[in-house]
C-alpha cells in the first residue's frame, strides 16, 4: 500500500498528541482509504528543515500557531501543491481568503477544523452539510476558558479574579490569559464561522468584542434571579444591510441551548428558516481533542474531500445591531429615581421589560432589561442616565439573547 | 452554466418541501458549485416514468419510503451511473451494503444524511470528520415522536395514551403511530449509525428493540425523585466481543447531555477516548428540515464528495450487555419484603444502589436502582423476584444510563 507522508510543523502539546494518535489509528485509516499515513519529519525550533520536510512530505499538519513564520510555510506548502492542515485561527482570521484561494488554484485540501470548536465538527458542518442552507444566525460558545471561568463564577459564587485563578491552576487558563479573556480568541474563531456561514470575506477587524474581565458576581447573581445565565457569546447574523459579527458577555434565557453548556466546552447554534436550528456541543480544546480535529481533516484530505469554495458574495458589516439588554445602576434610592431612568429609555424610543432592586437607601442596585433597541439608542440612553443626580456610577450594560426575539 | 438535472422519487410533504427549498436556493448553490441544480422530472403514485426520469437526471432524490420499489429505483439509479440521495431509514438498514456497494463501483455519491436525525449531520459527522476516530459508543434520541410523548408524560404527568393523542392531534404522531412508539424506526436509525460509527455491517436484524407503550406515568414521576429522566435511547457500544446495537426506555441522570434534549428534538452523543464525547441536536423531523438535510446531500453530490468506505471489518453482535437499572416493584409491604428482594438480586452477584418506597400495607410501591450488572442476570434475578409470596405483579426494569460508569 502507499504511504501518505505527514510533514508535522510543531511539536508542543497539540503536536505530540496528533503523532500518538496518528500512530494508534493509521491501521484503521489505512483500511478506510487504502494509503497508510505516517510522519515523514517535525518541525521544532530546535530541529527539522522546513524545506526538507515540505520535499519529503504529501500533506503539511501546521501546528505552530500565531502569524509568522506560519504564514510562510502554509503559503510554500500550498504553492507546492501540499494538502494543508492548520489549528490556527490568528492566521486565518487574517490571511485566510489568500489561503484559501490559493488552495482552489492548487487543488488542494486547506483544512481548519482545529481551529474552531476543537472537534466540535462545526467547520464541516458548515461547509458541507448547509452548504445549500440559508443560515441566518449563528450564536457560539467558542472559548472554553471563559466559559469555564464563567461557570465557576455561577456555581461558586466567587469573583472573576478567583475563578480565572481556579482555571490557572487547572490548565484551562493560560498564564497570561489575555487572548482568551478579552475575547480576541473568540473573535478570530466567529470571523471563520461567518465566512462559513456567510460566504462573505470576514477579517478579524471585522469583529467587534469584548471580553469578560468586567462581570462581577453582582451581575450572575442579579440576572440568576431573572432567569438567565451569563456567557460569552460569538454571533454572526445576517441583518438588513448586511452581517454583524461580535463577541460579548450575554445574558441567555434559560431555555436557550447554550443556556446549559457548562464548565471548558463549547457549542454552537446554527440558525436557518429551513432548519430551525442545530446546536453541536463538546469539549473546546485540549490536546487529545485537536488532535483528533486535524487528524479528520488529514482522513478528508486523503478521501478527497474538496476545499472550501470562494466567497459568493461581499455582504456589508452592520454596525447597529438590535438586541434586549440588561443594565446594572448603583442608585441613591429616592422618589422618582426609577421614573428619570424609565424616562431617558422612553426618550430614545425604547420600553423597559422588567426591573429588580436589591437594597435601599444611598446606595441601592437597580437592574432592568429591556425590551429589544439598537445599540446606538442603548449608548445615548446609558449616557443620559450617567448625568442622573441620583445615579452613581455610570451604568452597565450586557446584551440578553431571548429565544423570543429570534 | 450547466444544469445538474434531479430526478425526484416521490412528492409527499418532503418531496414537495425539497422542491421549493431547491427553487430558492438554486442560485446560491451554482455560485459555490458552477452547476445549476434544477428537477428533470416528479414520479408520484399517478404520474411520471421511472425509466424515462432516469434517463434524463445526473442525480436521483428517493423519498418514496418502505423497502419496494424504493430498493429496484434506488438499484437501477446507482447501476446508471447515477447519484442518489435518500431519507429512506428502512431500506438502508435491510439493503444498505448491497446498495453502498453499489455505489463504490459506480464512483458514485449515495447520500443518506436525511435518513437519521433530520437534519442534525450525524451521517456526515460520523463518516467524515470522525473517519480517523476509534468511536466506543453512541447514544441517540433519534425518534423525535417518542421523545415528544415522553416530554409530555414528564411535563404534564399525564398518561401514555393522553401524550399520544396529544402529539396525534399537533401532527407529530401519525394515526399509525407503531413504529415509531414500538421502537422500529428508532433501531433501524441506529443499524445505520452504528455502521457508521464501526464499520462493520449491521442489520436492522442485529438490533434488540423495545418501545414506549409500556412506561406510565408512575415510572416517571418516581424516577424524577431519583433525579433521573426518561428517554427512549439508541445505543451502539463497542464491547469485549463485538458491539451491542439496541434501543430501549433508559433512564438518564440529569448531568447527561441528552438529559435536557425535549420535545420532538433529535440529540445524538458520540463518544470516543481521544474526542472524550460531543452532542449534536435538533428538529428531528418536518418536511422542511428533512429537505433540508437532502439537499446537503445534493450539494455534496455536486462537490464530488466520495461515498461510504466499505466496511472495515464485521463485528460480533453481544447480546448480554451490562447496565444499570430501575427496578419497579409492587408489594404486600410485610416484614422482610424488601430483604427477600435484595437477597435475590445478591445471588445473581449484583447490588443495590437506592430504594425508595411509596405507600405502605397491602399495594406498597418498591422502586430500586441497581449497581451495573449484565442483562442476563437482571432476567435472573426478576424471574426469582417475581416468585417470592409478598411481589405482586412481575417486575419491571428499565436500563438507568450514569456518566459514572461510561
Amino acid at each position: 500500500m502507499a504511504a501518505f507522508r505527514i510533514g508535522l510543523l510543531g511539536h508542543g502539546t497539540v503536536g505530540s498528541a496528533f503523532e500518538a494518535l496518528l500512530e494508534s489509528r493509521a491501521e484503521a485509516i489505512e483500511a478506510l482509504s487504502g494509503s497508510r499515513p505516517e510522519i515523514a519529519g517535525v518541525l521544532t525550533r530546535s530541529r527539522g528543515d522546513f524545506a526538507e520536510i515540505l520535499e519529503r512530505s504529501d500533506l503539511i499538519v501546521e501546528l505552530i500557531g500565531g502569524v509568522d513564520p506560519a504564514r510562510e510555510y502554509v503559503r510554500r506548502s500550498l504553492q507546492a501543491g501540499r494538502h494543508v492542515v492548520t489549528a490556527n485561527k490568528q492566521l486565518l482570521s487574517r490571511h485566510g481568503e489568500e489561503l484559501w484561494s490559493l488552495a482552489r488554484e492548487q487543488a488542494v485540501l486547506l483544512g481548519f477544523e482545529a481551529a474552531v470548536a476543537g472537534v466540535v465538527p462545526v467547520v464541516r458542518v458548515l461547509r458541507d452539510s448547509l452548504a445549500g442552507a440559508h443560515i441566518e444566525r449563528i450564536h457560539g460558545i467558542v472559548n472554553g476558558t471563559t466559559n469555564f471561568i464563567l461557570s465557576e463564577m455561577t456555581r461558586s459564587g466567587c469573583g472573576y479574579a478567583e475563578a480565572l485563578g481556579e482555571a490557572q491552576r487547572l490548565g484551562i487558563a493560560e498564564a497570561d490569559p489575555t487572548d482568551d479573556v478579552e475575547g480576541a480568541d473568540a473573535a478570530a474563531k466567529m470571523a471563520i464561522l461567518a465566512r462559513l456561514a456567510f460566504g462573505s470575506p470576514v477579517h478579524i477587524d471585522d469583529v467587534r468584542y469584548e471580553g469578560i474581565t468586567g462581570i462581577t458576581s453582582d451581575d450572575i447573581a442579579y440576572a440568576h434571579e431573572l432567569g438567565l445565565s451569563l456567557k460569552l457569546i460569538g454571533t454572526a447574523e445576517r441583518l438588513a444591510g448586511g452581517i454583524s459579527v461580535r463577541v460579548h458577555p450575554a445574558f441567555l434565557y434559560g431555555g436557550h441551548p447554550l443556556a446549559s453548556v457548562n464548565g471548558a466546552f463549547n457549542a454552537v447554534t446554527v440558525e436557518s428558516a429551513a432548519i430551525t436550528e442545530i446546536t453541536m456541543s463538546g469539549p473546546g480544546a485540549g490536546g487529545s481533542q485537536t488532535a483528533s480535529a486535524v487528524l479528520g481533516d488529514v482522513v478528508a484530505a486523503l478521501a478527497g474531500t474538496p476545499t472550501l469554495a470562494g466567497p459568493s458574495e461581499r455582504l456589508e458589516i452592520v454596525e447597529d445591531v438590535v438586541s434586549a439588554f440588561y443594565v446594572h445602576m448603583e442608585v441613591d434610592d429616592r422618589p422618582g429615581v426609577l421614573a428619570q431612568v424609565a424616562q431617558r429609555f422612553g426618550d430614545t424610543g425604547a420600553s423597559i421589560k422588567s426591573v429588580v432592586q436589591q437594597g435601599s437607601g444611598e446606595r441601592a442596585q437597580l437592574m432592568l432589561v429591556t425590551h429589544p433597541l439598537p445599540r446606538s439608542a442603548l449608548r445615548e440612553a446609558l449616557e443620559a442616565i450617567a448625568q442622573l443626580e441620583h445615579v452613581l456610577a455610570p451604568p452597565r450594560a450586557i446584551s440578553v439573547i431571548n429565544e423570543e426575539f429570534v
